[in-house]
């Protein structure tokens, strides 16, 4: 067994032109592989409908060789963290996801487990942001209220996924993207950003970080 | 001096093809010649730079015949709130501005004197969304952790500021802002929310409401 943290942060699952995670599947079956495990536990926390959402990432995963199952599936959520050794968290809503992993003692968890190199973390989306230091900068809307914008910290930075430079109509008076990033990287307690473009993945591997996939990254730091 | 609830709440200050609360002044002006109200008490805190925010605002109000005041140059910002007929709650991150007002005890304060028809409320963006039952349908980027996300309560709804029909591009495959609003309506707690288009305001005058400017809104509810 790996003794470093290793870590696969996606910039989301869905990528234009590519089908669901296929931008991403030789990293996460080369992870895998690597270190001779075959069984993935989902973690579906970030949408409502446990079931259908892990039938859907079963539907992709299982035909690359690997067996995934939903943590809904087991009794306790802390013990199926504690006899697996890969994890994968599904993107949908940061701050339900969040509450979601409070509320079953999974983030200090998952984060020791990590460190130490007894857990493989794959996250998408939302659960890239929860991968971070804080969601600070995810792109959701606050719908549910966590104990706490501190998260799992397998990064001591912040991502911001789907990164994109420029989506708004230039008649819409909204904030931007980059807008958004600087106004967080004005607060004190602000850490840098990686504005991880759709396509895109972070790749941790001990304290060596590498940018995978078919897209890039724009690093925000404060002036 | 009115003894029922008067707000005025704007989807933002800047809309295409108008002056800075241009498509507003009317309403503005309206509200508070009816009620000889001449100053307005003016409140920055969903920004940084307290001093030019208001310099940007009382250069365009202040010619409408109303003297702007921050509410920074006061000691103490209950006093302040509790000493004026009128406050404009400015837009920025609604995160920020909701936990400045809670350390400044201001959102118990303004709700009660709203609500016995003592203060008259004009907000906008940030501002319009503090004045809702919660900041769930905020479009701000979480910078900052406030004690809860309940807010002023002048309506008993939610209200998402901006609101627009699609932006992203279809290759971009985060999701679309009534993706997000739904994701909310999804949660056990949710109120309807009110999507503002750029350009429209509520008016809320008792228990009536009545939608103005030069754009529209939709209703969102549970399904």
């Amino acid at each position: 067994m790996s003794s470093i943290r290793q870590a696969l942060l996606l910039s989301s699952s869905n990528c234009h032109g590519y089908s669901m995670l296929e931008f991403a599947k030789q990293e996460i079956s080369s992870i895998l592989k690597k270190n001779n495990v075959k069984q993935l536990l989902f973690i579906p926390y970030a949408q409502n409908d446990f079931d259908t959402y892990t039938s859907k990432i079963k539907e992709v995963i299982d035909p690359w060789g690997f067996e995934v199952s939903g943590i809904h599936a087991y009794p306790d959520p802390a013990n199926a963290v504690m006899s697996t050794r890969a994890i994968f968290v599904g993107g949908g809503n940061t701050f339900l996801l969040l509450k979601r992993l409070y509320e079953n003692n999974l983030v200090e968890l998952i984060r020791n487990r990590v460190a130490e190199g007894n857990l493989i973390y794959i996250g998408s989306s939302a659960g890239t942001n929860v991968a971070t230091k804080s969601i600070h900068t995810t792109n959701d809307m606050p719908i549910i209220y966590p104990p706490s914008f501190d998260a799992i910290r397998i990064v001591p930075f912040n991502i911001n996924p789907h990164y994109i430079e420029s989506a708004d109509p230039e008649t819409h008076k909204g904030e931007t993207r980059d807008q958004r990033i600087n106004e967080y990287l004005e607060m004190s307690h602000a850490s840098p950003v990686l504005g991880l473009k759709e396509g895109s993945l972070l790749h941790v591997n001990g304290d060596s970080l590498a940018l995978r996939g078919v897209a890039g990254a724009v690093l925000f730091r404060k002036l």
